[in-house]
């Protein structure tokens, strides 16, 4: 084994997530809680605080919007790095990828909530989610292909998580067709899907009958 | 069990809080600093810095109130969570809410220290303190519903903390409508009720014998 | 025991600081790097960025003091809470009282930076870190005081670090008045005086003959 | 011993770096996550959302760089301290002047994003990558001669991650004269010599034979 063999092994992999997690919500907690420094109060004498806040009400929205966007994303973050328990140097690659585009979603908000229903602000706020939520998929699938995940999460428990992932890039996805073709304030809209989609997919995962447990484990890696 | 009932059992409920925890301290710590960046020195050539100091004595109040504010939300909060051993999705999402009007809170504080004693401004600030003090409170006693909360906590001295955990909303509660009937600046006043009340209380408890601990432990959830 | 003294032996004292020192440390932190928030680019085009860099050196050097005081104050906060092993809920709020005059120095920061030499920004700025001085300063008496440092630590070991924390806060104070009959610049200058203190200090402290360990432990609190 | 020694003994260093580690984490993590607010929306109205991206492209393209400069730097600053078990007093002063400059680097990311190609503004960026590279490269051999590493660490593999430490602090501090000689724009392009010298550097050490082991372990310190 020579030396750059010996120093991967030693450095750029591990069986702890513990900092790498810590990092991550550290940088989640900073985005949400910048996204406040937008909402200015203007220059006192020009308007009563009933007229601030009334005009402040786009930026309120897209502040509240946001704040939950990157909350949810931290908690599903959170979750998969419960049962990932090791790490590689691509996965924090990936990691940090996905933290830059958590951490740049306050330049979106800040476009969105001074044009909101622009077609151009409504895509580009639509990417930055649906970014987010693929490279949240490429860590589950990855940390799933080099079997970082711990034995107790079978294949279908896998599969899942990794289907539910995928429903806010899709709604994120389909809605910049939208707000290019027909108007930003559709694509907004149509965001409102999610709500009825995880509804009914709930509904129908009570349905299916109780799954047996596959009898025997995937081989993995 | 179905795969989703197998989800939630794995991923979403869990025996720690420890990252709820340590999520939640990044949150209430960014927000508290935060608060000094709306303590803006003017352009430089206008004003003596004596000018600019008392200029702002209206910030610095406002600073220190919410910086206030917001430092003994976050120790309540820390001791719940010395208590609370556990965790489910729905106890993620109020504290991901409380959380939202923690970092929410500078805006009411920046339109509060530029119209102070302005009725909207003080009805604002009000609402947002109160909230979070209902959604604290929500934390706790929904806490103890599910059982979380460790064993030693018996019911007197789960009530005493909620009890307690109602003086802030009740008393910025009740300073809204005296800032609407009656004026913003005696609202403000009212606010500094807390702490006779909080004198109050305690001589109340000193007084109170010592209470026999319940035979029993009541059953919980 | 009534249900407040229940209260307080559950909630308001612990045998751990872990949370209590990772928040400060967070505050620390965030104090530290929002400094650099007061160093802004002017509107482009009028200046070089040579002429911007030039214009910005009392910045420069205000931002760089301020964030060597901050760093030596967390280096200094991190070590007592190396050896505290308990606390209670009036340590708790001194910490908090500390964290605010910390989060607090970005504002005379930029005070001082825009006003060089003036008497009352380095009235003000000095100020400001002989109080986080004297916060440590009580941190280490009232922790001692309670006995919540560990065995390891005997009376002469106590009181050197006490006596050494003493430092920052006599040369920033004495600063006040030099800064108030003198001028603001000698006052500056002053506190450079710093220096020659802490290295004679470390004279005097290398001369004194290995003191014998005191043969009986004082008896605490 | 006297009473200063003892002071070193108990407070100046530690078998632990973890608060140091957590300390730096937040540091990189919170300039990482403000590097986003220097993007900026301009007055509304004024241009179309299409301008401002157009117009925020050099921004965008700063943002990004710095981000991932930062990024490496802390991962490789974990990678680091995940092997470096034990500190004292100068490995932290080293790790708080780290963290000056990685703290400072937003500001010649504004002027680079307001001035791209302006030798003054592609100097100070340059100058500033290549202090934290050098500061990085610092404790790394800091550390190593105290015997502050642990022992699975020998000396190839300290030289070889002390090899790799210096690509950036060479690459960045080379594009200083051609910045002042040349023009900022080449030094800019120079800066990407960085993934060239990578591929070359691993293609050669994959070449390399697998050096065995050395037999005896070096004494260190």
């Amino acid at each position: 084994m020579n030396v750059r063999d010996r120093y991967r092994s030693v450095f750029a992999s591990g069986t702890t997530t513990e900092r790498l997690v810590f990092f991550s919500d550290a940088v989640f907690a900073i985005a949400m809680t910048l996204l406040v420094i937008d909402l200015k109060v203007p220059v006192p004498g020009t308007q009563t605080p009933w007229q601030i806040i009334l005009g402040q009400s786009d930026d309120l929205f897209a502040y509240a919007l946001s704040f939950a966007i990157i909350g949810l994303n931290w908690m599903s973050h959170h979750r998969k790095f419960r049962v990932i328990k090791s790490h590689d140097g691509p996965l924090m690659m990936i990691d940090l990828v996905l933290l830059f585009f958590v951490a740049f979603l306050p330049f979106p908000t800040s476009l969105l909530s001074d044009y909101p229903g622009d077609p151009v602000a409504v895509v580009l706020y639509a990417a930055n989610v649906a970014i987010v939520g693929l490279l949240q998929y490429a860590i589950w699938s990855y940390a799933w292909r080099k079997g970082f995940i711990e034995r107790e999460i079978d294949e279908p428990l896998y599969r899942y998580v990794r289907r539910n992932q995928l429903l806010t890039p899709i709604v994120f996805g389909l809605s910049i067709p939208i707000a290019i073709l027909v108007s930003g304030t559709a694509a907004m809209f149509f965001w409102l899907a999610l709500f009825p989609v995880n509804v009914g997919l709930r509904l129908w995962d009570a349905r299916t009958p109780s799954a047996a447990r596959p009898p025997a484990r995937r081989s993995r890696g």
